[in-house]
């Protein structure tokens, strides 16, 4: 367990970390106009400093970097910077190795099981993504379970890494409980997100990237915080029963699986959550469900499961990229609904739409108060 | 297409054939109490015969007999004898081939690319998920994607083969577009269905069976028939507008993907109605997404495409069913929410209690309509 003054410490380390950021202001019609705009680059270097600064070996730095400035600049916000803190803390308490490297500890043709040795959960899925798309590249498909693992970041950087090869990439990893199965009164599952990568034509890419909760927990948080009711299906209370109100659901309660109540399909989402955690925990012999510690909890290693898929689409029919932008295409040109004011979208665009928007201005905008007090502002 | 006479005349020997079913009226404590018992055996005999009546090859029937009768016996009576007619007709007008094999036209160690030659679905399906199973055992994955296709019945069926051999199988199929994406007005995709079946210890296993839309349209259409509203998530009219009433959703409208409106997660159903029809329709070159033909139309072949994965958990860490048994009857075990007078429930549990059911009662139950009027009941 990490004390006070450590923890105080390692705050003032990335605070101080954040006002060293070069920034810019920048003003546009986005609601962001006021933000600080912060150079991917420079998003990266502080990122490595702050890992290094606890003795993190410099390529797992790098990796962590990666993945958490890739999340900033796609818009997930929650998954970036706002974590960083969290991963110090890990491996400055010594609950998460600073040093190692993953094995591979069981190997059929089309198949590896990976001991991640409690490294830093970007080094284990890197690792284990390549194996996967070695593996597809040789037999079509390769199917990846690791144990040992942690925090592994967003679900889509690993299945987008498929995708540079001209892969299908699939990516699961089991998460603290926080879900609240169906017709349950406390929080079983984590919130288990998949990502699917699919490449299609002129690099476009279809990149599903969910949890199968119906919200994160953020998103409840953020209600909390404006004093804002919840809609039906986000969250239930202490006993089971969904709840319009955010305090009772953060405090006491859980997260609902995707389609909420079981009347409107959550007993699916429910299912869905149980597949990541048979593909991840299950397969792969790590924590799984229930037994998994909790979140933000630094007082036993992580042990969470992950799995990782690549496919090769030339092993099916020809003309897979065809297909694939011609359906992302259809869907897009889709006459919008009554009232609607934007256009139908497929999975992936609405990061496409904000990485553009960092382009433009040079930067990810991060709002003020993130630079200002560094962590756990999203 | 079919004309009106030939119509009459094999819902005609299909009602003939349902008439001369063996039925013993049973009672019981169940809300099918009044309802007729008819042995699975003579659901089999009755569906053989209905199809041969129409000059179906015999092992094409049977394997159509197994499917529908299992879908009935696990209680998705939409699925079973309910479709009886669909198949005759889609036979009887020659827009389904009544004899042929389905043939592989590509294959690597873990993945088969599968030509249906237009034959019953469950005669493709069974044929792609016995290679999958083999590709599973020699390398640990099989991967195989299937065009020329037809309705194959529940996707639990082809998932559940693989459980018999202590893999784990997933199956997937494209159908005709019936859901509205998030945004939009127009059906674009099917209901996609998905299924993973999972063993568990002694017997048990999990078996995740389900559309991709929070329900199926044959909910909507018995609300319909009731006269009662749906809830919230359901359903669009015309105008990709919620709608609470169900003829407009039926008539010119839609399915909401599995989450409902936006604000509450209905992207992500969106999103894996698309990862369906991406690992179905793209991977094999079928038909796909606003193509497939329109929903119990005949004017043209259907050229489904469908998906079959079986993986061994053998290749990953030991103790897999000892591990997945230990997460089923924890979540079984969970204290109920507040005022819900069930238990808690696993993906499977549901079908096995009708199965149970009717192993007591020494058939399946059938609301008297259907075996009067045959076809189309639920």
């Amino acid at each position: 367990m990490i004390g006070r003054s450590a923890e105080r410490r390692i705050f003032s380390r990335i605070i101080n970390g954040l006002t060293k950021f070069k920034c810019k202001r920048h003003s546009s019609t986005e609601s962001t106009e006021s933000w600080d705009i912060v150079p991917r680059k420079e998003v990266k270097r502080f990122i490595i400093e702050c890992m290094s600064s606890v003795k993190t070996r410099q390529d797992h730095a790098e990796k962590l970097a990666d993945n958490l400035s890739t999340a900033d600049y796609r818009g997930h916000y929650s998954h970036g910077l706002n974590r960083l803190d969290m991963y110090v803390r890990d491996i400055d308490s010594g609950i998460t190795e600073r040093d190692g490297d993953p094995m591979t500890i069981k190997e059929s043709q089309a198949t590896a099981l990976v001991d991640g040795q409690n490294v830093l959960g970007p080094v284990v899925g890197d690792y284990s993504m390549e194996i996967a798309i070695q593996k597809a590249k040789q037999t079509g498909v390769g199917w990846v379970a690791a144990k040992g693992s942690n925090h592994y970041g967003i679900a889509g950087w690993y299945a987008m890494k498929a995708v540079d090869h001209g892969l299908l990439g699939l990516s699961f990893t089991n998460t603290s409980p926080l879900e609240v199965p169906t017709r349950a009164r406390k929080p079983t599952l984590g919130t288990n997100p998949l990502s699917l990568a699919v490449p299609a034509k002129d690099n476009d890419s279809f990149v599903l990237d969910m949890a199968t909760t119906t919200v994160a927990l953020g998103k409840i948080e953020l209600h909390d915080r404006k004093q804002i009711s919840i809609p039906d299906g986000w969250g239930v209370d202490s006993q089971g029963k969904m709840c319009n109100v955010a305090k009772p659901v953060i405090e006491a309660g859980g997260l609902m699986p995707l389609g909420g109540s079981e009347m409107t399909g959550g007993y699916k989402g429910y299912g869905l959550a149980m597949m990541v955690e048979i593909f991840c925990g299950i397969l792969a012999g790590s924590d799984y469900g229930p037994n998994i510690r909790r979140w933000k909890s630094t007082e036993r290693v992580a042990n969470l499961g992950q799995c990782f898929i690549a496919v090769d689409p030339d092993c099916f029919a020809p003309g897979f990229i065809d297909r694939m932008s011609d359906l992302m295409d259809t869907c897009r040109n889709l006459t919008p609904a009554e009232g609607e004011e934007d256009v139908v979208l497929v999975a992936g665009d609405p990061e496409r739409r904000h990485m553009n928007m960092c382009d433009q201005r040079g930067g990810i905008p991060y709002h003020p108060n993130q630079i200002k007090f560094g962590v756990g502002f999203f």
